[in-house]
């Protein structure tokens, strides 16, 4: 019986996140029986290597980023099946080339033969790259599926992001096209939506009659280091606002879904960046802040003067009937004080019925954290009775780690589970085209106020901090304040 | 300035309660300026005693049951306000030596004298002692005021209840009436309030929309030992049922007092005993199971085939708007699995988004479980992903242990609290008279069915057990089964 083989063609095969992250996961995939035992990987890049020499590469790549104990034999049986093209992805002559191989493994091949191609390239090529795709024949679906992986960023802006559609649509049906944001591959992110819809003690509590406010923060502890030529021509806003805190926002504030399968979900995400007013660039400016900090302009690459923000701090609103008048708070920045992921739900005081209204210190209102790293898991505090005479109240804790539940080891990489879900079909960690443009329409106003020659520069903030004074201001205009929950080890001591 | 003493009358001196208990909160109340520096305590019992040699039993009780460092300053001040009078209380003229005693004490003393009278004797002796009480004069409150607090049991069932509260409220008026059931003095019952109206996280939840039911559990592991002499005349019912765990129901199932002042909380607790329904006994036999541990009828002073139930479960109703329909599962018994008293809310399932139609195994509900001892403290069952493709979930688990947060010390103990709030005049936790009765009410057609010649003997069950089968087929009727969280030690290993 004829059976399936997939060829997995990685743009950009030589590149860091090729090696850091596609390759090892690809090897654990294939050592899981995670795709068929017909499998192909071929390499294609400007570095001139022959196949021996991507299997070098690969090779090194799996021992230095793949699973601790590399498994040799498996390893030789996965070497039989890397293959490499050099070529330029503007040359149309290089992509018949890879063309021309690949329609040679399949030749010999009689089931069906699905190709998954990997855009792990500069964004400045995908629009070259897919015309040339197309050009060359490599969209063709004659003997099985043709599946795209485009990585971020996608588009630049709103106007750049339809432009980069209407070429992808032009050669894929949607369904074809998997935008990647690796943050949906995360196993806490996809947590956050087990913890809403597979509980039913959150749900009645997941809007504005209880919440007071939201805050999702994606704080990096580097500098820019060397990665400024690319960073500073994107900035903060394109590279993780954009993209991973719109992301979270969305599985935080969707209304249930009626189903898991791909477009119940991503409709239901959809739903609330299209409830996010535009604003005007006034607005923009008003809701958010810029922040860049103190050294970066000395960093190699950064242009004199630059005002790229290294930071944003900024609230939104997510305009339905359930979320009205709560405000999201999101914040992202390079050289904070600590590497954190968190999602901070903090409610509203209950009424002073215990603390009674004699009592100075209203109650402290209940917070959810769901940590996303560090000490991934959920927290929650809550207050209780002090020991002793009267209805005395404190804050106190309770948690949840992965690590204590399931161990470090067993949380996934998040590329090998979104492979995984490409090679599947499953495009429900992946991001729809009208997701991504909707997401650029609620970011544009700030790009655009921020990019204006009138704009003020960036507020200063020295490395190691949690970010410009402008950001608690920002807060503070509504009584609200920063919380920072994960990673502070409330866990009983042993 | 003339200043305020008291004189705390123990009617029962030397008996068990006294000299475990009440002797050694009122030492630690002295020492830490819980009550008047004036202050005397007297000792009134059958047992012939001089002043001394009831010095010499207080002395050996604060030091067996009393705080681990006693303070030898300390007690020679409290030993001087000592004293005795040994009598008869159903003697007059043995209440008006005492009398007599008192008033030398408050003589001597220019400002305001009160007097706390504890009545920590066998019930049978309540209605006479309080008439003599009465009769010798010492519930005038010439120079100051008369308070006393009443042991449980208060009555043996309805009709007695009303009997003795007549008795009381010829003689006091209910504002001087504390009647105690040491349960609502421990923390962790105190603290089921804070957590109910000090968080807003729960009351969203706490009504039938989420709730499935509740159960309270208070287990003990021990056998009625020696003690059979009292417990085989009242049984579990009257011994726990009737008070510890209907104070818990009430504290679960009340709508949000206006106020933690003493009659804002009793109104709502009373109103969740008016809201159970009238059994008929046949009723009662339907809907609760009354068991006896294999061996109890060998235990010492035990009647021939005595019926007496050293457990009991049953299945109750709160007709309000909140409850109607959540099934309130109660039990209690001796020679048990455990000594665990606990409450568990099982909340109702989400519905299958998560899961799927198509999945076998519906998830797993919800639970908060408040665990009044062992392990004092909350817990919270929720589901989470396991990580892994698709979106498998599993239950795991948060918790807040009290030791934890304030060190297994800070619990004071539930008696020095409650004498503490009645010197203070704070009759919260405290049974007002239309709740002991209410509750009666609730238990009356029970005890009626149980003892009818025609009810059939309890089950059996063997020590160590949690109890008949039949107790589990009660819940099976609606799909539920005995839940058991605490002391189970979910907290992370170290």
């Amino acid at each position: 019986m004829p059976g399936e083989a997939i060829t997995i063609v990685i743009m950009g095969a030589t590149g860091d996140l090729a090696r850091r992250k596609l390759i090892p996961a690809l090897f654990e995939l294939r050592c899981n029986g995670g795709c068929p035992l017909e499998m192909n990987l071929v390499g294609f890049s400007r570095t001139p290597l022959t196949h021996e020499g991507f299997r070098q590469l690969v090779w090194e790549s799996v021992r230095e980023f793949g699973p601790l104990a590399l498994r040799t034999d498996e390893w030789e049986d996965f070497a039989k099946h890397l293959h490499y093209v050099t070529g330029d992805l503007d040359s149309l002559e290089d992509l018949e080339l890879l063309t021309e191989l690949l329609n040679e493994f399949e030749r010999g091949f009689e089931g069906v033969a699905n190709r998954l191609y990997y855009l792990s390239i500069s964004p400045a090529l995908y629009e070259v790259t897919l015309r040339n795709m197309g050009a060359s024949g490599m969209t063709d679906e004659g003997n099985g599926w043709r599946r795209v992986v485009i990585e971020k960023p996608f588009g630049s802006d709103l106007a750049t992001a339809q432009a980069l559609n209407r070429t992808v649509h032009s050669l894929f049906r949607e369904e074809q096209v998997y935008r990647i944001d690796h943050y949906l591959g995360k196993e806490t992110v996809q947590n956050l939506m087990v913890f809403r819809f597979g509980n039913i003690l959150f749900e009645p509590l997941w809007n504005s009659h209880y919440v007071d406010n939201v805050q999702i923060t994606v704080a990096e502890e580097l500098s820019v280091g060397d990665r400024a030529g690319y960073y500073d021509a994107s900035g903060v806003v394109r590279d993780m606002v954009q993209n991973h805190l719109l992301q979270i926002l969305t599985i935080i504030a969707m209304e249930p879904p009626s189903g898991v399968d791909a477009d119940s979900l991503r409709d239901r995400k959809v739903d609330v960046l299209k409830a996010i007013r535009n604003w005007s660039p006034q607005e923009a400016a008003l809701n958010a802040v810029a922040g860049q900090y103190d050294g970066y302009l000395g960093e190699p690459d950064v242009p004199p003067g630059s005002r790229t923000p290294t930071y944003a701090a900024m609230r939104l609103f997510v305009e339905t009937w359930r979320w009205s008048g709560v405000p999201f708070y999101l914040r992202s920045g390079k050289s904070m004080a600590g590497k954190i992921s968190e999602v901070v739900v903090q409610f509203r005081r209950p009424p002073s019925v215990i603390a009674g209204p004699d009592t100075e210190i209203p109650g402290n209102p209940n917070l959810l954290a769901m940590c996303l790293q560090p000490d991934e898991g959920a927290h929650l505090r809550f207050e209780v009775k002090v020991p002793g005479q009267g209805l005395t109240m404190r804050s106190e804790h309770m948690e949840f780690q992965y690590e204590w539940a399931f161990g470090q080891q067993a949380i996934p990489d998040a590329y090998e589970r979104l492979l995984q879900d490409a090679i599947n079909g499953d495009p429900s960690l992946f991001i729809r085209s009208d997701h991504i443009e909707e997401a650029w329409r609620v970011v544009d106003p700030l790009l655009e106020a921020w990019a204006s020659p009138n704009a003020p520069r960036p507020e200063r903030y020295v490395p190691g901090t949690w970010g410009p004074q402008a950001a608690n201001r920002l807060l503070a205009e509504h009584g609200h304040h920063w919380i920072t929950v994960c990673g502070q080890r409330y866990a009983p001591s042993p």
